[in-house]
């Protein structure tokens, strides 16, 4: 006898087979002829399949007749056509062999809708609901996609440290990572924490981005990729800010800004197109239930190129735009989200990527153009989230990188090995970062972000 | 003109392409007849392209003759057949662009060999060496090696919480993370630190493990993989131990001990199989230059089945065996490393499979069997190693569960939701986990840990 998934199960071609199902009861319905209908879900997809339990079962009336939802089941039987609505197929059970109960008075996930507030109390269960199964499996695709996209175009998987005793960019707050007592740190003569007992001998903290690591091996191996977690230790409680995400951030040697844009182009509609192409049960149900405007983002994103813009004609094209926005519009000045968003949706109303920003705001490491006012950077701007990538081409040349380090105050000792990569053998490079939650966010139409990670970490939450 | 790259550029198939290729010079060599050899690596491969500069090319005497170990070039040019030896092509340039130097008296990478120690100190330029190199490209192989293998078998990649307020099972010393000011933290009325006031309200660590969170999904989903970085903050300076390194942890719902080795076993075979398939010019490298092994002991995984053993058949045969061992065998104490290799190199001669260990040594949550001493525990030994995973099929029965903590001093209450998935709707499940770096040890034969991952954290290590 095989097993078979519950997706197995429900395609046409299982009509006819002998299979075993194993899984979780969702509801229980006893027909007046004698037999009882079990719906049964195990995390394969989102539909159940539906399973016939007769009468004659040996344990029908000691066992199958007080299942209740939750409770886990290994089903045999012959796999069947159904005349029922919305399935191809349904088990005739031979067997149920009941494993574990789920007591209807003390189970959370009665049929009852429940709140997310409250479903993220009860993170270790939520992914037994049809919204976080689905979650679940279309941020799998994603991660999925995301490597083989890699992979197929030559990329080599690269893991950047989580610890690390230098502050990238000075990117925002770090979490401190000691094995000091706390209590009783040890101190020097001066009364100062003394960091060299601690376990790196250093102040060390969790990593803010791996990019600083990565240009060092695109400028040995050519092409990488880093795919992990990332902390931010800013103390916002906002549906878009995570305290740990995970990023996927590539790297090329002999990159410009040019083949930059059209890796992030294409990388995005890789992964927009698998998800289309192999998460259509759970996008329906998004579309349904979630947000009915998200297939249609996501067919802005696959059919046709994204628009390109300097940030110079996008602040004209603001400027000129009649809209009345909360914040000022200047050259100079930053893109804020109601801008983005104009510039996305209603001036062009599909993806746009703005490049060539101002220096004087952005980080130290960025290409200067000529005009010695803008530098290499580049934004995708997607209607309805705004900034889902941001990038740049790196600055190459020993002389202008220590310039712009002194201009931002940093000491250039701290960076010595990054500096190293401009001395010996530098050359053109360019990469950008994904933010993999946000991403999913995209795709899935989940408002909050803590909703599309398992154990999401914010201000006050580490359990589980 | 098509881009290139050096491992595209020696395939046959490319020879009359006109092409840019574009890398690292390893050498420059002048011939008599008034031209030079370059040999360019770009990292996609472990061989370098020959190209061949004319002294007709406008640079030649100002750059090209100037080139030394580390410069970076563009090279256009055609590519042709070559009569030189290990070699199927090479480059005539009709153009070399120069984009940076490499000043040979402070340039460290000079054509000396230098030791695994010294280049650990130039992390950020020991990839531009052949060994690392490689290194780095089979870890690739290994990594897209464990996505593919459970993707293609309905596994859906997990990412568990590295910030953690709960230590799983006591598995080590654990990494404090923190956002107290470290001189002077808030004190309660008592004088303790007060936690309340911490970035998540609680002392908080980095992940040892992400096992417990894995089977919550597990039992929803069905089947799960976690890949991702894992921490001890055990200080250890041994050539097996870092303070950081990345861990794969399936663990399957409905899975009993049978099916968790079955999947080990498919699991490393595939691994092995790839690398075998796919990274010939590296592993090739490694056999010759590493470990003479190397071939040997891949050969062994792939070849046959694994051997399998109870732990007492085990300790029967180290009894019997007539080696005179340094550490005793008796039942009921571990293996040591000695017997390890022994039952995988001398009695099987191949990888085996250890299972059912005393309960006692082992952790609270592996199952209990009837017999009330042992557990269903699993290690895979393989030759040359030893232990590379560990496993189990986990308790699923609540009360002997509650019993297991109990026995252990573990407070219940601190696994409320671990003990909840045995409350409703349980299953049995089972798992393992591998560590990346072991594995990569294994398949490469580097003899230190710290030089197959590219930032090694240790104690008193956390630069770059």
């Amino acid at each position: 006898m095989d097993r078979l998934s519950v997706r197995q199960a429900r395609q046409e071609s299982a009509i006819g087979q002998q299979a075993r199902l194993q899984g979780w009861v969702r509801t229980r319905r006893d027909s007046k002829g004698g037999f009882s209908f079990l719906e049964l879900n195990d995390g394969t997809c989102l539909a159940n399949i539906q399973v016939i339990a007769d009468a004659a079962l040996e344990n029908y009336e000691s066992e199958i007749k007080h299942l209740t939802a939750g409770c886990s089941v290994t089903v045999e039987g012959q796999v069947k056509a159904s005349g029922g609505k919305g399935q191809a197929t349904e088990v005739q059970a031979a067997r149920v062999v009941v494993h574990g109960l789920a007591d209807p008075d003390s189970y959370p996930l009665q049929k009852k809708r429940h709140s997310m507030e409250k479903l993220r109390e009860w993170a270790h269960l939520r992914p037994r609901t049809n919204t976080f199964g689905a979650v679940m499996r279309v941020r799998n695709q994603v991660c999925r996609s995301i490597h083989d996209f890699f992979q197929e175009d030559g990329f080599l998987y690269l893991n950047t440290p989580i610890i690390t005793a230098s502050d990238c960019e000075g990117a925002g707050e770090m979490f401190r990572v000691t094995t000091l007592d706390p209590a009783n740190p040890p101190r020097t003569d001066q009364g100062e924490v003394d960091y060299t007992q601690d376990f790196f001998d250093r102040p060390s903290y969790l990593t803010v981005s791996g990019q600083l690591e990565g240009e060092v091996y695109a400028t040995a191996l050519g092409k990488v990729y880093t795919f992990g977690p990332t902390f931010r230790a800013e103390n916002s409680n906002t549906s878009r800010h995570l305290a740990e995400f995970w990023m996927v951030e590539p790297e090329a040697a002999f990159f410009d800004l040019e083949d930059n844009m059209d890796l992030a182009e294409r990388f995005l509609k890789r992964i927009v197109t698998d998800v289309l192409a192999n998460c259509e049960e759970d996008l329906d149900f998004f579309q349904q239930r979630i947000d009915n405007e998200v297939r249609d983002r996501l067919g802005k994103i696959v059919e046709g190129g994204f628009a390109r813009t300097t940030y110079t004609d996008a602040i004209a094209a603001l400027e000129s735009s009649g809209e009345s926005f909360e914040f000022p519009v200047s050259w100079g000045a930053d893109l804020q989200a109601e801008h983005e968003r104009y510039l996305a949706e209603k001036l062009h109303g599909r993806p746009v990527i703005v490049h060539d920003y101002p220096a004087s705001i952005k980080p130290f490491y960025m290409r200067v153009n000529d005009d010695g006012k803008t530098v290499r950077a580049m934004d995708v701007l997607a209607p309805g989230v705004g900034e889902i990538i941001g990038g740049s081409q790196r600055e190459e040349r020993l002389d202008v990188l220590e310039r712009r380090m002194a201009e931002q105050d940093l000491n250039p000792d701290d960076y010595w090995w990054y500096l190293d990569l401009r001395r010996y053998g530098t050359v053109p490079h360019a990469g950008f970062g994904l933010g993999l939650e946000r991403m999913v966010q995209f795709v899935t139409g989940m408002a909050n972000i803590r909703d599309v990670i398992p154990f999401p970490r914010t201000p006050g939450n580490a359990e589980f």
